[in-house]
């Protein structure tokens, strides 16, 4: 059991806090999962009266939380850990001493402040924090992307952030990382002898990573049309999960050593620079189309007419220099409004190198490996079999489930609840590390450089389509394809 | 759908037949696996009345089939295709002209000669077979063991075959590859890029293969004490399990490059003789004891007294001299009355070269491929995955089942007809050639030689345990156990 702490959720009343972190907090509390002593303290400038944000933090776990999972006398229980606070944390006279009387002067009590605020108040809240004598021994702070628009601005937004807190106090999150099925992918890849000697470029033909949104601007044209697809989903999820598809075996599972084969996979990123951008990235940008029969605009009319050249979605063919993965293509992909919505990692193997069998046992795919984030979870490794009980020996693809648990139910294991238990018991093993932050950027900002420089505009596709087909080339140049979701 | 032939078969009254060939037979009938015009011809000394062999056939057939496998118009028309022949087959004057006439003279249509006898009459059958003019270029015949007592003995009965029948008209039978999972287990091994790569000695531990019997003499005393179960089990079932698991991949499945890969292995077993019989060979033989509750007789008490130095159970450690396995101890285990009946073959891999989980994650046990032939058909992978859910990474085996059929029931898979429509359509990929007849006999007789040589008594173990505590030591002595049926 982790030792009791206070969690500052800063925009409590925004919609991260909302639908996300209450119920991961409250999914917590009901598992048993947060000590005697616990206490929770979202900071919120609008709802000044606590009464009134205990009510809308009643609606909205009701409204987020999935079927079955409220609780009436669970939520009586949580409501008692809940200690709203009215503060305006731009502004340094706002009621600061009443967050710190509720904190009180324990200082080897940990306190966890969560930033759920736009990074341009970051500073300003750090600050006060600090002026107020909040940031104890034992604090740590928890952010979240963006983290700026590019390799300066997210050196600036860390710097400011370090100014106030130590490297190792600071929690960057990447919700993706929490994800059980993330976890079991490092469990295999670091616990089976089969995945020891089977994950490298003498097996693996390559590897896809796509994640596929069926969702448009939903109300944040203006930051999105700043943003894309590059710096929005490419410089922090896709490259997340790429170092940990990718990286060398650690010593050993600590923060320190992960981190730090992470960085090394960052570094031996191929740079796109030139014409090799054009060659091995793919933007596009989506027109009006069909989602699941419904028709559903553009990206200019979402965005209220205009013009933009602004990517909805990028798929990069990626080559990291090692001897692990010298020719091994890792395909990365990512948009709004397609077909389906899903997150997914393909391990493609190599096939058999000579087939035995003749050609009335049919065709023989090469073994897959398949780990899906989204919408549910799964890890799934595809083998050859025999199809049983037929007289002549025929060969079928055999998926087997390697979700370790009958009972498991991807749709309730919450990231942001694992997450944010892993800093209150203060393990980064699964933050991101500032220099990782830092290797993303370089890798990702000449590539946005040269789009700028060349005036690129991306490629027009279909809502509701897997992407321009472009995208499809990128690939099948080399006889391969996307695995696209069914 | 295989041309029509005639099934003749010798011993149509005897155990074998009414218990095993002709369910077979009934069962490739129903799933329409038998052309028409295909005819079953059961030769029997005693049952001389035509319609009291069917009667026979009748009961047999109800008796023996699985639950909701017989139905009465099936069994209408697979009656149909019986052609009882009353016949002493060491008699020449007997009514062998009855047989010839029902056989006929097309000599394109196939006949098939199955020697369900004693291998003592297969000389006489065959003498008279070939006297009659029966023997057309489109006869096949079936054997199954015992084919001798030594090497000189079965060579002997192997030349009186030959002496009528050209090899490849030979069909020597195993059950044990007949069995879907014997198949699926080269599906997999030959099919699938993960086994490619993980099928030698930088992967694997070592081997097991394992046939235990909860039966004991089943009114064969006579017999078996002749026999012994390295003659009865090791010579023929268990080294033709070793040479599919352990053989190098063929060029094709070709009948004659299996075979050609099997006795490679054959060849390359390292010869245990003199001292080295002691070291790596421990012998049997069951006292009084329980199984499942029930007291058992020991061997002596089933042979009605007396003394007899004769195996019940053998374990052996034994070597392949090749670069594949180098190193790599294959296993080898039977016996009558032991604790459970299971046929199974384990291959344990080496555990990852380094842990990186510290010791909260829990052991790390190593991956294991696990094929089981009986009681019912399976084939397994263990791996290491996450305990789903847990707020620390725990780590668990997770067991995969790599049978590809929700709906295969092993129960009614049957071995004897895909085996025999194998023999009808001449496909002997999965019969055993006369050479690895000889080669397994080669390597087993010094073993028996030795155990004569040096009066060696078998060591008793009680019905319904896993054998002496000598076949333990085998393993124990490099830190590894049987992995006992549960």
């Amino acid at each position: 059991m982790i030792n009791p702490f206070d969690m500052v959720l800063f925009g409590g009343g925004g919609d991260l806090a909302l639908r996300k972190l209450l119920p991961a907090l409250y999914r917590a509390f009901r598992e048993g999962s947060l000590a005697e002593g616990c206490r929770i303290l979202p900071v919120s400038r609008r709802q000044s009266d606590v009464d009134q944000y205990i009510e809308a933090a009643h609606r909205a776990l009701q409204k987020y939380l999935g079927d079955g999972e409220y609780c009436a006398s669970s939520w009586k229980g949580f409501s008692q850990l809940l200690r709203p606070v009215a503060l305006d944390i731009a502004v340094p006279d706002a009621q600061w001493e009443h967050l710190s009387d509720i904190l009180g002067s324990d200082s080897q009590r940990v306190r966890i402040f969560y930033l759920a605020i736009p990074p341009a108040v970051f500073g300003p809240c750090c600050e006060n924090l600090s002026i107020k004598g909040l940031i104890t021994e034992n604090s740590r702070v928890v952010v979240e992307k963006p983290l700026g628009y590019n390799a300066q601005t997210s050196d600036e937004i860390n710097s400011k952030i370090a100014s106030y807190f130590p490297e190792d106090s600071i929690f960057r999150i990447d919700h993706y990382l929490g994800k059980e099925t993330v976890q079991n992918l490092l469990a295999l890849r670091f616990s089976n002898v089969l995945f020891e000697h089977l994950w490298d470029a003498k097996t693996i033909d390559h590897i896809q990573i796509s994640i596929s949104e069926t969702v448009g601007l939903e109300g944040r044209a203006g930051f999105y049309d700043e943003t894309g697809a590059m710096r929005d989903m490419v410089q922090n999820h896709l490259l997340q999960l790429l170092c940990l598809i990718a990286m060398e075996s650690p010593n050993s599972m600590s923060a320190k050593n992960i981190r730090a084969e992470k960085i090394k996979v960052l570094e031996a990123l191929r740079p796109l620079t030139g014409a090799l951008v054009d060659e091995n990235v793919v933007r596009g940008q989506y027109v009006a189309g069909e989602i699941n029969g419904g028709d559903v605009p553009g990206y200019l009319d979402e965005l209220d007419g205009g013009t933009s050249s602004t990517e909805t979605f990028v798929a990069i063919r990626a080559h990291i220099d090692s001897w692990r993965w010298a020719g091994v293509p890792f395909y990365l992909r990512t948009g709004k409004r397609m077909e389906k919505r899903c997150a997914e990692i393909v391990v493609q193997y190599k096939n058999v190198s000579h087939h035995v069998y003749d050609e009335t046992a049919g065709n023989i795919t090469p073994n897959r490996l398949v780990i899906r984030l989204q919408p549910e979870e799964s890890i799934k490794l595809v083998l050859m079999a025999k199809k049983m009980d037929s007289l002549t020996t025929e060969l079928q693809p055999a998926e087997l489930n390697l979700t370790l648990s009958d009972t498991y139910d991807s749709f309730r294991s919450d990231a942001y609840k694992r997450l944010m238990l892993d800093a209150a018991a203060n393990n980064s093993a699964l933050f991101i590390h500032r220099d990782e932050v830092a290797a993303a950027w370089a890798w990702v900002d000449p590539i946005i450089e040269h789009w700028r420089e060349t005036n690129n505009q991306p490629q027009p596709y279909p809502a509701g389509s897997w992407g321009p087909e472009e995208a499809d080339s990128l690939l099948s140049r080399s006889d391969r394809h996307w695995f696209n979701a069914k």
